[in-house]
């Protein structure tokens, strides 16, 4: 097992990554004050995991509270079920409310833990390769508006994460990629020495292999870890973690959310922003095409939907969170492993990028590797 | 004008008291660090200040956020007016959120302020009596849930409160007694001479004499940001500002939300916990007779509803935020001008003092008070 720690002075917090960490009482129990536990799971994950977690758990009370499954129900109506279940069970201030499953899970049941009575303590148990590198440490919780994705939530860290690698043996191969969509950023905005070794271990990941999850895992939470312990609400560096985020949000909520999975549009969308790096002149097009490869490799998607027009983007990015004063801020590479977040750059510029050929640029790539 | 100050930190913030306030933009500028605020009002409250209060911030983009009056309207749908206008408007995280109102607005833009895309700056300008001494001060915010008061909600502290006595000129006399039970409240729970000076005062208040008002909004404000300043997060001390509020809740939960004003339900669950503390032996009679008249003085109900049985009162105050694994904490009175929230009293002498006859006593009183 590894251990980690994300470093935010008294809300610090243990990561524990390892094998059948889901089957280990002793390192729950530090984690949790009363006598009531809730797991808060959905549809999907509860029949695979939830029957040996509470079995872990078996010393405390535990609530079960299963939620349907996928980003579509990532709202309100799907919080208030948390709320009416801990309530109607008559769960108080020193309750834990436990995360079992992907990103959608794990923002929703802290975002419940960070308003129930104002506050209550959490735990993650992220199941998902994309919520186990992303979403489950740092303490973003909140759910999703008609007008907007996470629009309306909190900042507020988990008491412990516990990352448990046998649970992606259930996970969707398509799932899977989502995650590596993730873990390919850290490589790209701060680490690339991990975009060499990603080039090296992809098959592995792909196959599942323990030993190389366990390491792009580690190294991925270490890099979240770093980033939020020097700005946890997100003032500065943290913006970095959003590499391809703001194209991959626009291009989730014009799709519908959960039509395209979150570590899909996020890769197409960092296809988008080392495309207009490279149209800035900071980064080249070795640069460019070997992040493409990278999303390739992992089996993503690397062009955005086609019946996505330039206005259809500027129309959703205009509500991102990044937008300050009416200026939209991007996430974007000044080299392979260093990332900048900039509202200065010429509008042209962004024009361009929107309305780039992606296909013909993957096209391109493509010849140009068979050579 | 009296500046007090709320003592937390890098999260301190100034409370403003005195006449005219609502027309000086220089006390909020330094406030507000974007373009965009939102003055978030009520059918109420908004035809009589929203105008006034929108010319002072003439020099930022205003957004007029108008809900349904009431507590009854503290619940999510209601919630979700605020960030469907930020949203539609485009606010975005610098935007600033000004309360205009009493509680039960403070409370829904302070909780909307605190989730909007993960928190946003936020202003206190409260026109009741209630919500100048009480909950625009301390930063609770939240919801009510069918199963219970206030269960959804944040720590969330304001930039600034600014508490423009003249507003109280157009405050229904109801209101303003119901503002009156919390001001007695400081006075029992930890500034015995203050109650002194009421008893003296009493008649000035009701009759919205500016210097009464003005004393006795700055000497409670005073007495809440101490305890706030030594407690954020309610641990400790800050739960005996809750005298009076456990039977009150349960009162107002009982009665359907908005029956009973806030104020009233806390008078007469004051007086029950007198009558409790008076049963443990703590304060004697001529102490429990001196709040309750206070409480009639003030023009406020003292007796709970004769619909409500020990029963009634039990099943409710189970859900009460301040039940820890399963044991009701209470706050009582050590003496007039000491409070304590203690779990540990025999159960009978709560059942007793449920099953009291509230109108005998009170009668009693009266024949005391008039020999």
């Amino acid at each position: 097992m590894q251990t980690l720690k994300v470093d935010l002075g008294e809300r610090s917090y243990p990561i524990y990554i390892g094998e059948g960490l889901l089957d280990q009482p002793e390192l729950l129990a530090p984690h949790i004050a009363g006598r009531q536990v809730a797991i808060v799971s959905n549809e999907t994950v509860a029949p695979l995991y939830l029957e040996r977690l509470s079995k872990t758990l078996g010393a405390w009370s535990v609530l079960p509270v299963i939620l349907p499954d996928g980003e579509a129900h990532k709202n309100w109506e799907t919080l208030q079920l948390i709320f009416d279940a801990l309530l109607t069970a008559r769960h108080d201030r020193r309750t834990t409310v436990v995360a079992l499953g992907g990103g959608v899970i794990g923002d929703m049941a802290g975002f419940a833990a960070a308003c129930y009575q104002r506050g209550v303590d959490f735990i993650q148990v992220p199941t998902t390769l994309l919520s186990q590198v992303d979403s489950s440490v740092g303490g973003k919780t909140g759910i999703n508006h008609p007008l907007g994705k996470n629009m309306v939530g909190a900042f507020y860290q988990p008491n412990a994460v516990l990352i448990d690698t046998t649970s992606l043996r259930t996970l969707p191969a398509r799932e899977l990629s989502a995650g590596l969509a993730e873990v390919i950023k850290y490589g790209l905005i701060c680490d690339e020495p991990f975009l060499g070794w990603l080039e090296d271990n992809m098959v592995a990941l792909r196959q599942l292999d323990s030993t190389a999850l366990t390491e792009a895992i580690r190294r991925s939470c270490a890099a979240k870890a770093a980033v939020v312990g020097a700005d946890e609400r997100e003032s500065g560096v943290r913006a970095t973690l959003n590499l391809g985020h703001t194209f991959g949000h626009a291009i989730e909520t014009h799709m519908g959310y959960g039509v395209w999975l979150h570590g899909e549009a996020v890769a197409a969308g960092t296809v988008m922003a080392l495309e207009m790096s490279m149209r800035l002149g900071w980064i080249d097009q070795t640069a460019r095409d070997r992040g493409i490869r990278l999303m390739q490799d992992a089996g993503l998607p690397v062009v955005p939907p086609e019946e996505m027009t330039p206005a259809h983007f500027m129309e959703h990015m205009a509500v991102d969170k990044k937008v300050l004063d009416g200026r939209l801020r991007l996430v974007l590479l000044r080299q392979l492993g260093e990332a900048v977040i900039t509202d200065d750059y010429p509008k042209e510029i962004l024009q361009a990028t929107l309305a780039a050929d992606y296909r013909a640029i993957v096209a391109q790539r493509e010849v140009v590797t068979a050579q």
